[in-house]
């Protein structure tokens, strides 16, 4: 017997045969994929989200093609245990596709139908490749298309992602929050377009970075619903050929049982075979949050600038020596990645947007770069909070003094004396402190425009950070 | 007695003197900002919704000054009233700074306090420039600051524009679902990845285009819901200084009651002071717009391609002679500009986001990029969806004939028999029906495959188009 | 007599029949453009430079044809009149037809065929629509296409143009070079990641603005060569379909003597009647002068930061009253309103990139929003470049004090005893300093590290400014 | 003895101390970056040209601290002989950092410093980890800063990785060119705007692929020059502090040596140090590659639709099955993957030009995102264009019939008749035909407007794809 047809099985398509490795549980479409797509260097098995998304929406229309009448409950045993094991991450390592791949996610949706119909024939006692007893197309794919099961299955995947995501913006938040209340009877002055303004407090200003992150919870939260309009059961294009009436329910309730979410058939089912219109919002849900959060680090860094020569109003936890040339130097490095990353999801998002207007007709077939920028930009903001959160905002300290010093002599006192002198009378003493170098309230006194009972009264700190 | 003193007037700021035209109702700091900002070529006065936001919200705090007990009835009507002829339109021409300015708005709020303190002045029997009896900033910015007014106003000045925006996406919309109607009968060839796919009517697809739109109303209009949340009450960074307890609320009311629109304060208003994300995501439903708008009109353009070496299965209506060179050649203009302003909404989103990115601690100071762009973008869209409902949509025809044509021609039908013979039988048939040149149909009859009467059942028109 | 015959005559193309005023020099394709785009606003008359270089390209053309005997002298004539005319700027409103337009640029070329026609009709004694004397067609765009004419003469618009831009670049640096002059002994602290670093001066700081700018003027100089390639000659798709063998190099002769630019014909010019290319690596040109404006107007905020509680090395020329609610205050509007202009024209910038992208086959349909963009963004940067000039950077003062004790109140000479004492032990001096509050020098002398005389030769300030 | 000290060593930072394991040749700053940035799970050691390049850069700055006598002979070899086993690839397996990193490349740099001083140390016949002997920053960094070796490297690197790009650009457009001399004959309709427009030959269109695509190999080679310039010697901030007179010139000839590439001072060292726009401009000419490659796929794409029912003009090489439902279907999956390497990277352009704005005073913080953003377009379009070649150009075969019937069948003739029948003429028969469906030399003949050999002549399919 030949040592080759021991580790080698030959698979057909419609373009020929070839040789498949007996290890593999992919099949000749997938291998024709790997040997296409050498693009990116992400692989499917990076993104186990996806496969265990695809595996979810296998294990769906199976189910309702059995309730159907259509595939036997034997096959269909066969393929709701391959999904499973899938889904169990066992099988990861058959999915060796590029992220990046032409034909509309065909190859990621017969990846995973060839190899659910193996994993499903040894379960059924058989060889791998005798498709004949478990078709990857007419069994596996039974009432699908990719156009209907991948667009589904990336859509599951983000949601099954998200959740990573929306646990870390949370905790960020409250990270703010526990600065804020830490930090919340320390006076400071408050500065807008760079330029001394009016006394806040430290709470405050950290007590809104936490407030602009929960809005986001609520945003992407929100944003995230239009990604369970699903187009699962209108196949091709939408019309749901291949299809028995009433299966795209079974198929979706099906999915709903098995993931928890409540996942609703699209209104247009031909519209939502073409349109990215809910990646294209759910990804600037993204985006905004990472400009939030990048201007959050630039802010920190503003504040921390020093040691000696900056604001210097707050002190960032070093994490790492700073310089390989001079000496005591610490950077705040944390908030410069957090940035990075905020500007590496603008350019995701773009990436998305090109993608999203290159759909043609009934179908957009770069839908893959789609998903695996969405996919990325969620770990790129998950990875960097929960960086920020752990190795930052934690453990930030407040140099209390310092930021009282800057408001005292600051003329940021004299907008509180607007409703007492008038604007052009408080204009008059802001001008002649800035030119003489003396205090706003030492100039009140010698001009006798308030006395000091007066002063006192206004410029209490409770007083000048919040409506009178 | 010198002529100059009749037709100017001396005005006097934190910075100095200078003279003002007599006629002018603007004063010394908005003829700083026109002399200042001489950049875009865009001005205030070409935006009529902001200048009339920015008087309805003058008024409102006017109006809770005046509960406050804090400026008296006389100011308070002056200020209403002229409040009240700028909303009119009757003074668009005294806003004449560039919409692109430093100083994160505060040269627009300067530009309606002193054109309301004029009007004001002249409407108590004075003169203009006699500040002492209303002073743009002590009483017509009364309890307010730049940094609240702004971006009250620029989300009021969009809540108002994005009217129209969303009666021409719906009345597109319609156009849509009119021509789907009408194509409700017309079989079709759908084409996925530019390849001759599966059966479909151009109904369908033109309806797809009206659901496609009909998304955007929706998400555009909950979206804006978030442009509803102001910072009113905040003044300079959020703290509220310079305010009474309850004005904010009150003025809030005022704006409400004068708006017939269902403000809200901010839940943090030092956070509400700088943060941009409400418009980053309002600008991204309009990218989405944008984006679905292109993509509809590339498919137009496929679709009409021609006229007689190409799809042809429409003709979209001719609208200018196509060419200076090609004598008869018509060219599908209006989609081509349809696309050229969606490409612009994308470029004015990035803008948005650069700038959204670039708030520094207690404000954004790029917020008046952000205003113009996307209003602009408002305009472009609003404009753009106009001439393509009434220049081209509403006039498309369909080449039926042609359409069935190449359905009949196609490998279109093979799918519809994946459920009778399998995938790989309909694959061999397909193979051999792309070798050969010969039909589908032919090919089944010949070699036995099914039965006339079966393909007859199979390959009824509306049974391809829809579930079986 | 009807009196509409006094004021309109009737003109007919393709479509059919349309009345125009007599009044218009434009004619019935004009109107149909017209009346079709009502986009963006921007009409064709507000780009001088295109209408001036529409005129060349005819000017240019009329006299190959005219040296190939295709046209006579009288036409030649005619059309050669009015030409120079219309680069007087004498029928700009002639030109109403708004810069976003589907076509490809048609409409542009019909503008200016029919008003050069119609000025040449009466320069011939002729009345206005009298085409069969001289045709917009047949005599005005005799051997040319759109096609052709469009891109060569949006490319000498942007050759035009630029001259104030580059004129602008280099004053603006002339101006950071002036102040480095005068900046030049004022010793300061360099700061990498906002943190305080190593001694510079303020001189070396503003001569680097005037290097970075001046790279540019090369690099867009450089790069607008690319804009010098034409495809004139070309017609409809490159083929050079309608003209005589030899017309291309006439016409292009007639354009560099006209111009005094030196064109030359592109190396294919069916690549070049759809490619984007050289006008894509143009704006990109722009996009990184527009960058580095935004980068200089941000590093001036910073170090303009204060007055009182902030780095205030610097002093920006007050240029407006900064708040309506804070006296005294005042901000850097000028580098606001730069960074605003910057991300403009990043935002024109991707505008272009997916314009570039959305070529089809022959033919870029998208030309002219790249077109309005490019001009767009030249103008946006010469005007942002002179109000930073003149408005900021000529005044700008430092506090050269200021600078000094910040420089020595900090580490950051301790990077210059690296060589003497080890990365290591200057490390551990560093670490006591920042702990201890004390100096560097002072710790050095404590531990006896370095003698009094050796520190005074490290520590000579301009040792420390460069190397050794 | 502990067995944990046979494997661990102890190392010391400006932070404290960390066990490192002694199998490791980085040391505690890695570490540190190791437990810092857990990001992107793109690691330095996938990048093994960055990792060439700063050992490049380290043996270059040896060598010359070694001719100033700084650096004795004994451990500059030692250093030379670990830089000279990394550019070797022998130790990629040691630079495990993220390559976002926080720091503007310190990570990277010291990752490099840390790993020659343990090879070096071991070839000095020392311990790892005995840094007394030869430091990671004293010596192996002497004279440097990560702010000049850094931004040297990062452009060194993207020299080296061009390489393979330029060679794939080069090849792509010859593949083309074969093609184009292969379809030289065949005729077909050129189209403008998706419309029938005028005669062309297959080649012509193949050929103008090839020169677009060899226009880039001069501009992408052109722009490398100005990565060339480096800052090397600059050290912290471009003063040169830590340096000796000479030592960068010294450096700078090693390092050319070294690579046989014409490095040169940069002429502003501070400018040179923050500055991102060599970076910014490099990046423009990769986006505009790519969106030539994307217009260019989108054209393919074009001119394959079909099988049957779209231009089907050429044909594309099947590379996998396009459908997991439609049998039979072959989709245009290599061009549909370009496109979408296209696409991102004109995202990665964003982010990087997002970084190059965010520079701050003497330094760019977010300068690892532009390296990885480069390196990663660069991989993305060289992948990308072999596979473009491989597996599609190289098999693309032509329907000669077709195109000449789509021809024969359009009015694409009539343009030529221009100058022999005027444009209204022609106006004229082309309205005609399109009516009654009649063909234009049919029309042309029946009313005697030209002799049959009149026509002949004419319509000799040379004198109609190039000048007359």
């Amino acid at each position: 017997m030949a040592p080759n047809s021991l580790t080698k099985r030959l698979e057909t398509d419609l373009l020929g045969s070839m040789q498949i490795s007996n290890n593999a549980y992919y099949g000749i479409q997938t291998q024709r994929a790997m040997n296409n797509f050498k693009l990116s260097g992400k692989k499917l098995k990076q993104y186990p989200e996806l496969i265990q998304a695809l595996a979810h929406v296998k294990s769906a229309c199976a189910t309702a093609n059995n309730k159907q009448g259509l595939l036997n409950n034997n096959k269909t045993n066969a393929i709701l245990n391959a999904a499973n094991k899938i889904i169990n991450k066992e099988y990861d390592n058959q999915f060796l596709i590029d992220m990046i791949q032409g034909g509309a996610g065909t190859s990621s949706n017969m990846n995973i139908n060839e190899v659910i119909a193996n994993i499903g024939l040894e379960y059924m006692g058989l060889e791998k490749g005798k498709y004949e007893q478990l078709h990857p197309n007419t069994d596996v794919n039974m009432s699908q298309s990719t156009n209907d099961i991948y667009p589904t299955a990336v859509r599951l995947s983000i949601l099954l992602k998200q959740k990573q995501l929306l646990t870390e913006v949370t905790l960020l938040a409250d990270s703010f929050l526990n600065k804020s209340v830490q930090f919340n009877d320390i006076l400071k002055l408050a500065r807008t377009q760079l330029q001394d303004a009016v006394p806040m407090t430290l709470g405050q200003e950290f007590k809104s970075f936490a407030s602009t992150l929960r809005e986001d919870v609520k945003l992407i939260t929100n944003t995230s619903r239009l990604l369970t309009e699903i187009n699962l059961g209108g196949t091709a294009v939408g019309t749901g050929i291949n299809t028995q009436l009433g299966y795209g329910q079974l198929a979706i309730d099906a999915l709903c049982q098995s993931t928890n979410i409540s996942f609703i058939t699209a209104n247009d089912l031909v519209e939502a075979s073409s349109d990215m219109g809910a990646f294209v919002i759910y990804s600037a849900t993204l985006k905004r949050l990472a400009l939030k959060l990048s201007k959050i680090a630039n802010d920190l860094r503003l504040l921390s600038m020093g040691p000696r020569a900056g604001l210097s109003e707050i002190n960032l936890p070093p994490r790492q020596p700073g310089s390989s040339i001079m000496p005591g130097k610490v950077n705040p490095v944390i908030p410069e990645a957090v940035s990075q990353c905020a500007y590496q999801v603008l350019g995701n998002d773009l990436a998305i947007s090109m993608a999203a207007e290159a759909g043609q007709l009934q179908l957009n077939a770069m839908e893959p770069l789609i998903a695996v920028n969405i996919l990325d930009s969620i770990t790129l903001l998950t990875n960097a909070m929960h960086m920020f959160r752990t190795l930052c905002i934690d453990d930030i300290t407040a140099n209390s003094e310092r930021c009282r010093d800057l408001l005292d002599n600051s003329l940021g006192l004299v907008t509180a004396l607007n409703p007492y002198l008038g604007y052009e009378a408080a204009t008059k003493v802001a001008k002649q402190a800035l030119i003489s170098g003396d205090s706003i309230i030492n100039l009140i006194k010698q001009q006798n425009l308030l006395t000091q009972a007066q002063l006192d009264d206004i410029l209490q700190p409770h007083k000048m950070t919040q409506p009178a």
